[in-house]
């Protein structure tokens, strides 16, 4: 590229969390967005990201030997910090983030605070990317805040979305088969899950119904108005690293022809045009074999290289009216987590959105 | 007992195998049946117990030294054995069953050939014990044909019969978490499952569905009409060794109380007044914490001593109507496996139903 | 038993930990110990044991019920507690139990503070039971301070205690496998452990050998002289729930038959005479197999009933001079926690030693 | 490469088990390595690389496609494979070796049937690159044959091998910690190894022994002979997918600084100067950290790209004279498997070795 802007300076909130992590993995050598600071907490502050690191995919190089430091908001806008993506705890999360925003700062956020907002897009770019229009409601001179949805939520509403229509369910019905990676580190204790399963996950099942009725709902006058199609949802934790497995049951109003869906998946890649680094193609991988998605092989997908772990595989795909029975399989840190926010920017700055609260200041 | 009338003479078929040895442990010291014979294939012959042993629990002490054999149906009857337990794999188990029968051998079974013959009752006893009145259109002279369900149907069907007529359901929707034991042994490659769980069981959700209809249908003039709600099932195998976990949602027609649907499992207890040495009272336990039944703390649910891992535990009640969602857990190779067909052969002998065949011969 | 003392009033510490929740396992229905308080800390307090259990046995029926209190010393002794079972971590331990000796209760303890204290016995009561002559040169009216060893120690120097002289080794290997609830609660990680193991453990690998030339060692003048020949050690955690493993490699100045080895083992039984409850009879099981022993069929050897999971499992014994490699297994939070506390309170009021320092006072 | 020879035409044996599938992922798009045929049995003949594939890594684009055959050696002369790669099952992989050999083939071989054959190198480029030498034994206008080592071998001399003169180990004790995938596929059964280690792999312990020995050995007339240092090992298998671990105590007869070992290990790269394209540089990464190496985080150790999972893994350096120990970590299925393999062929093809058989006849 001859003519490629200056990467974007962006910083990492939670860097030394599972999330964070996967932030900075994701953004190693990033085209449009340079990482120039790692955020934690008195507990990790001065480490290096090597020191600190638990994922098992390796450290980024370039950023394995950057350190992790306390940061106030006022001082990631002084450092001139153009973006900044969270991986901090709810509850911590949103007055930081609120308060970053208001410095101009374009935050793209993986925590639960503002997701409900109505002038905060919960966004995922293949579902819903004209609930971007939202940010059109927020006060000049202040940066973005976009979610990304709860790890459960994201990978079913891109498995949801090409066959939404064709379908039209009544009824939603989602059992989720949810990876430790999850819950973060440290997480859930080995003793509680070891020769075990635990169906319970605090708030879990109202996020993921709650969250896939706000993406999949339509945008009215500014504002989004939520899919009304109840989602019934269990969800129970297995003792799987990554790789977020759900059974889903949808209650049909139509009748269209297994072909008709299977293409539908298929066929499926609304981001094909646009050039977005950490965008899959296909987003929705439809595995044939009689025994997938499975996590072991399937968390991975994605390609090219660099949307790894960004496609969601749907499988076992059963039809028989009014019901269609099928699994989803994505990874909850990645396209569930990190990666969502990272695909989030990438749109963002695809639509020139991304610099314009700073801009104005 | 000072009238206790001698035990019954009984063999074990597919003793080898990990229903077999569940029968073995089951029947050790049973106060009414006699293990006289353990049947095995030619790769099993000539093997005392001990010597096959797989399973976590020791071996039954005063069986551990029996000797597994081949034995003919003919040989098996004319060593004077009343009644048999069937752990033989499905395919195998048919015929074979069929030929004890005719022999006048009193045959409980966990094989799933003779599931759906319209004169052989699927029978839990605390579900559907009228079924035995199927016996009454066998032939005179031959032995009874018995069969438990499935080892996912067999929770279920217990957890939802205390419910069924109060909700009305219009609909069930389960998704399972099933252990390895339900594969027996060697069952699933350890590869196949190491941080992974995988989404197929072959013609699991079939049985599932088709069996719980069967025994929740009613009987009429001497056949049974099996239940029309429609059961949309999704089955998939997780990394623990004992006890399935089922996430069920029922969509109601009616609208008990939370308090009333809580009493009808808490106070379930059918059994009650019969003498069955292996029936669990209550039969279903109802957990009150957030996070349970979980198999590693309530697969082995049940008492007195000798009905441990009979009670279904049910959980995480949560009732917004119409949708009542909640977790059962069971024993898979217990209530659903070898504890649920000697329930059945005691269930049978309270009834004086065994023994007619040969009485008559 | 006509004549049968009264039982001797106990309370547990730490109370709500994985080593506490043994103890009231342990001492459920004990006949000659009766637990009377639990004791916490402000975290636990006021809720009941079976509000905080955490085993995935059951929690004992007798204690379910039993509020956890904080108690300070001078509470337990004004309460009339006479034995104090202690399940507290390092470092909070030490303070804590050396005051209430001061104050004439008998402590037995799995905490390490003390274990290496001259006046205190780290005992096993089959290995080194003449250790117990060390409580004689303690202060007049003070109570017993006695220990068990290290999780590890405790089944290695049973298993080497009956071979020691006759093999009269020059050096010991040890590598260990260790189990997740050596832990205790919350303990290692999930992420940490899932599809992994670690091979480190703070300062086990000193503590194991330290503890076991204690144990080893003979006494002389009042004194406890260890042992001298050097134990290597290397201890890795596995992702098995109960029962450490280890492999031992003693390298022999002696060079008895095989036979001998075997029978050494298989003849051990110091205590037989004793009537000790919880003391498993014989303490070294000696297993055959190619393959045993192994966590999930061993962990919980152990006869009679009460002496579950505290008997020694050896096998896999190979013999090639001067080279004796075996493996050996026991249940880490039993025979390797609370159950060793609990063996040595029983040997110590057989002895008579239970109860002296109050009477003086 | 203006001038690069063309590509080596290349068959793997076992084309559908574990190893043979590593043989594929790893000579995908190999520089001189053109794999033209995959080798099974009448299970799998006639079916595509990626209908058998059960790595957890994507099977290689390039060969995925391609479909496995029954061959014999007389037919794959034919169609001029010029290199066998066998990941065949000892037993079955001897003969057929041996014929291909004499066909003129070159043969590189996982199997153990001829690592301990006077005329055939057991080979770790790394470790003993003279033993090349031997093949001049071997009859002119027959093909190479050289195989990789053990599993458990193949890490354990890398590690060794910087340090041996230095420390002149006495004794050498290993005690190890063994993947799942080293029994290959299906390999052990999820219900043998759930919440579960096993101590028993048959005839490992064996040919960790001797193999290590031989590879330690030098070459004098033509002949190995063996190091007579004693390798006191004992294998354990545990619930891991991927990589052995292994605990290592050298009893030392010299007493070098701890410097000097870890400058041993850091510096050693005997392969640098020969541009072997699998070749890890360097082939032994020290961790510096407490609880490493583990196989979560180690497995995969080995730059550059193409070299992943060939380098061994060393931590936890304990030096208390003359006890050394240490952990060492190496994927088992690439540097203890196919990797070592590719490797022992880049060797003889930069040696000049490979095509001699061919050309002379």
């Amino acid at each position: 590229m001859t003519d490629a802007p200056s990467p974007r300076r962006a910083a990492i909130l939670g860097a030394a969390g599972t999330i964070g992590q996967h932030f900075a993995r994701l953004l190693d050598r990033h085209p449009e967005i340079s990482v120039e600071a790692l955020v934690g907490t008195s507990r990790t502050r001065g480490r290096r990201l090597a020191d600190v690191w638990q994922l098992s995919e390796s450290p980024p190089g370039a950023l394995a030997g950057l350190r992790i430091r306390e940061r106030t908001p006022a001082a990631l806008a002084r450092a001139g910090i153009e973006i900044v993506f969270s991986g901090l705890p709810s509850g911590t999360a949103g007055p930081f983030e609120s308060e970053l925003a208001r410095r101009g700062i374009d935050v793209f956020t993986n925590a639960s605070d503002h997701r409900m907002d109505p002038t905060v897009p919960l966004l995922v770019p293949e579902v819903n990317p004209d609930h971007l229009d939202l940010l059109a409601r927020r006060a000049g001179g202040s940066g973005l805040l976009v979610a990304d949805p709860n790890c459960s939520a994201a990978g079913l509403v891109v498995a949801l979305r090409p066959i939404w229509t064709i379908v039209a369910p009544k009824e939603v019905h989602v059992a989720t088969y949810q990876a430790l990676s999850g819950a973060g580190f440290p997480g859930i204790a080995s003793l509680s899950i070891a020769d075990n399963v635990v169906p319970y996950i605090a708030q879990e099942e109202e996020k993921v119904a709650r969250e896939s009725q706000r993406m999949l709902g339509s945008l009215r006058r500014g504002r989004v108005a939520p899919s009304r199609i109840p989602f019934s949802v269990q969800c129970v934790r297995v003792g799987v690293r990554d790789g977020h497995l759900e059974a889903v049951t949808l209650v049909a109003r139509r009748r269209p022809a297994l072909s008709e869906l299977l293409s539908a998946w298929g066929s499926f890649d609304p981001l094909r045009g646009e050039a977005l680094p950490t965008a899959p193609h296909p987003p929705v991988v439809v595995r044939r074999e009689p025994d997938r998605p499975q996590p072991i092989h399937d968390r991975w997908a994605g390609e090219p290289a660099r949307a790894r772990g960004m496609a969601v595989s749907v499988g076992r795909v059963r039809w028989e009216p009014p019901y269609l029975r099928f699994f989803v399989l994505s990874h909850n840190a990645v396209r569930g987590g990190a990666g969502g926010s990272v695909l989030n920017a990438e749109l963002a700055i695809a639509r020139g959105l991304v610099g314009r609260g700073r801009a104005r200041r």
